[in-house]
């Protein structure tokens, strides 16, 4: 029982099953997370502006960012107390809503609240599934126009998420950049793009329809109409992680992507 | 005025500027479709499983199909009455919904009436964008599992639309032959399948959520549900196009998609 | 030993260790191919224009072509002799080097003697590296001018094989086509493209160097100079091999590339 | 005449038609490059260590480094004279073979002498064209093993030229980085990898053959022995380019890549 294995180490401010943990009010040092990468990323948008370090624990497969077994936390757990391991800071993205963004002044713009996204942020399109154009504008420079089904902001923990599906690259994650990649482009020539981390990303619906969606770590924060933009900049706080031995990014690859040098298709 | 061009050599049964014209019970020996391929699209599926030749003017834009120009109509239009010209036969897909497929017998299965087309059949995901899991069966045997956004089932026509921004290949449109490809696949292995167009083809919501679609030529058909099959086969009847002299399929691929060896990419 | 095996139900012409029997001249009704799918396409080499049945057995791991362990041969054996399974013909390329083929007629042109590929042909380079420029005339026509570092024209049995790596699709192996794909195209709009199996494809050096090479099955049939062709057209004969129950192309597929649904990227 | 141009503004230190000119040995404040972007690899290798500032001249097609026209540089010549704009620093790489690193110590190891490029270091094979196998070393730690045809690591400015052409990312200049790309992965959750430019990257040829060479810039360094090492890591000097405005990589991108929203597939 893990909740035995940790209370030797460490005093357990809550155990929050139901997600109804606080982490704007309530102190921790540290959140041991249980399940999951989705797990993870539930804790990270939760905590918000109150990011406290995490331990990801998976209790089925191996996850990319729950990389323990139960086991091995029960080893490196007294350490892990005392502080013995550092802690990896990745960079979120805060994803606004601005409404009426390409309309005319007079009709006002106005802003969402924001949300923190880990893996990415993007534009998703539904029923009738006919083709997005987005602007996508770079420190208020027209960078690209997209034709196509969607479009995805990734930070580099989210490369290997949504991103790496659209065939954009995988980011090493203590790189301070994001990756843009759309999602079955119309022209051709649209090819991920990967830039700083520190600029401006702003995706403008040009010609969308009504189920257009702005989304966040695979949740919807709103619809987006045309005008409307979606804007994405580096969040103010990082999601911090604690970094335990053994557990490189390249070796993640290798387990979680079968990078060993086995050959997958047919001999030459 | 391209009726008075066509008049000097035809008799115009119809001029169906509203979509009003019945193929299935008027008689017509020809169909000049302006505009582009989008119209064309539309006259395939309105003309069913009553086809009859088309030969496309685009007015705007070249277009794949649509690939002659006002003034090359003129020129070649007493030919194409004389039937100077041979007609390309182009495959179609029927598309079924079948309800309740893979549910136990009870709760009983139901056909939806189908539709033919010209272009491509898919399935495709809209709010809440969680993954879609869709196994495919060929035969009735299974093929695979996808995970993913999408999944396109395409005809050689359609190999060009939104097939080939999925990542599919181009098809000739000879071949007797479909290509499976999906949408921003989980599973990198996962990758376009060219199969023969003979088969019956059955995608099957494994999971799926409340605005998953089945969709023919940019067209929603109606929602799927888990459990329901999108089952896909080739129609009895076929696409027949006038087939122009310089129109060849290799010299459209150049013209359009600028395939002529300028290269586009930074000097090596 | 299977040897033994092979001797209960079955006379054994011969056993061919060192790849120095004579298909042209001695006769069998099968041949059992014992080693990975690199010892099948050494055997479809070799029979040349006397192709006989061929079973193949897989010493080590699970190939494409030698799907059967040494077991599952044991058990289905005397049926294999009894001729219960039925044989799939496999689409083999015919393979010349026409020299001098873009020349002016005075400088002669000349023809190699020809070999058969299971797999594909291809045009790759080697030092100094540069960009290769080749033009593809299907049916004599110009198809298209690839700048690239290679040319891949494979069958369906070869399309998981190089051509897959290159980013082309797979061909289901009863299709009568082939696949087109460059390797690293300058010119991002150029895809793969799915052509009849019975058009003559020749591919002309317009740009090259002096290592580039005609490639048959990942063996070097001759150098390539400017104004060289590769010729490919579909051999008179095919790759003939006992189709064995439960080793469907799907199931190969799911069991080679990992399709069973497993996700493999990070979760969303 | 551009050196007319030029002299009205600047003294001349030399014309270097014939690539002789010593830029170790003879001090200048900056270079104007006639020809393409090939002319300014060319300029970048040769100046070396003692880099000056570079403007590119293209004489015919616009190219991703060199973006300016004739006519635009005399426009702006004389306030690029007065030091009016900026200098951007791109990153280069420093190449180095080391030979018999993979060996037991005895047989001794050595190292050649480096180079520096400005695009991209690669590992490239050629006849008889066997599927190379690459161990990827990071800081001293194994990434990954690659079977291909070959490997490239490139640099943000080289992003657009080699990189892209085997599927990698654009990464924008400005980015501290490199991106890792094999060429015709075996194994195809073989992705392209963006990694930080500060790190050491050894790619050591675990299974070659004759011909396997270690490439910088489009130039054969040396070959490639099994167990030889190819080591790159960020140069110790930038190249510098003059920023001229109106010439932002995402305008560039739009001009040489099309990316101005203009549909290139077949109408959905």
């Amino acid at each position: 029982r893990i909740e035995r294995i940790l209370a030797k180490s460490a005093d357990i401010v809550a155990i929050d099953e139901d997600e109804s943990f606080d982490f704007q009010k309530e102190k921790a040092d540290l959140a041991v997370v249980l399940g999951g990468d989705g797990s993870i990323l539930s804790a990270a948008r939760r905590m918000c502006l109150q990011q406290i370090p995490v331990i990801g624990v998976n209790l089925g497969r191996l996850g990319f960012l729950a990389a323990l077994g139960e086991n091995e936390l029960e080893a490196i757990w007294p350490e892990v107390c005392m502080g013995c391991y550092p802690i990896d800071e990745h960079a979120m993205l805060q994803c606004t809503i601005v409404r009426g963004w390409g309309a005319s002044s007079e009709s006002g713009v106005s802003e969402s609240g924001y949300q923190l996204a880990l893996n990415e942020a993007s534009i998703m399109g539904g029923p009738p599934f006919s083709m997005l154009q987005i602007d996508l504008y770079v420190d208020d420079e027209l960078a690209s126009t997209y034709s196509c089904d969607g479009l995805i902001i990734s930070t580099p923990v989210g490369s290997t998420a949504h991103n790496l599906s659209a065939g954009g690259p995988i980011l090493h994650r203590r790189l301070e950049a994001v990756v843009i990649s759309p999602i079955s482009p119309h022209t051709l020539t649209m090819r991920p793009v990967v830039d700083r981390a520190d600029r401006k990303f702003e995706m403008v619906i040009r010609q969308g329809h009504e189920s257009v969606a702005a989304v966040f770590d695979g949740r919807v924060l709103g619809p987006l109409r045309e005008g409307d933009c979606y804007r994405i900049t580096r969040a103010p706080v990082s999601f911090q992680m604690i970094s335990v031995p053994g557990k490189g990014e390249y070796k993640t690859l290798r387990d979680k992507l079968g990078w060993g040098g086995n050959p997958r298709v047919n001999k030459r």
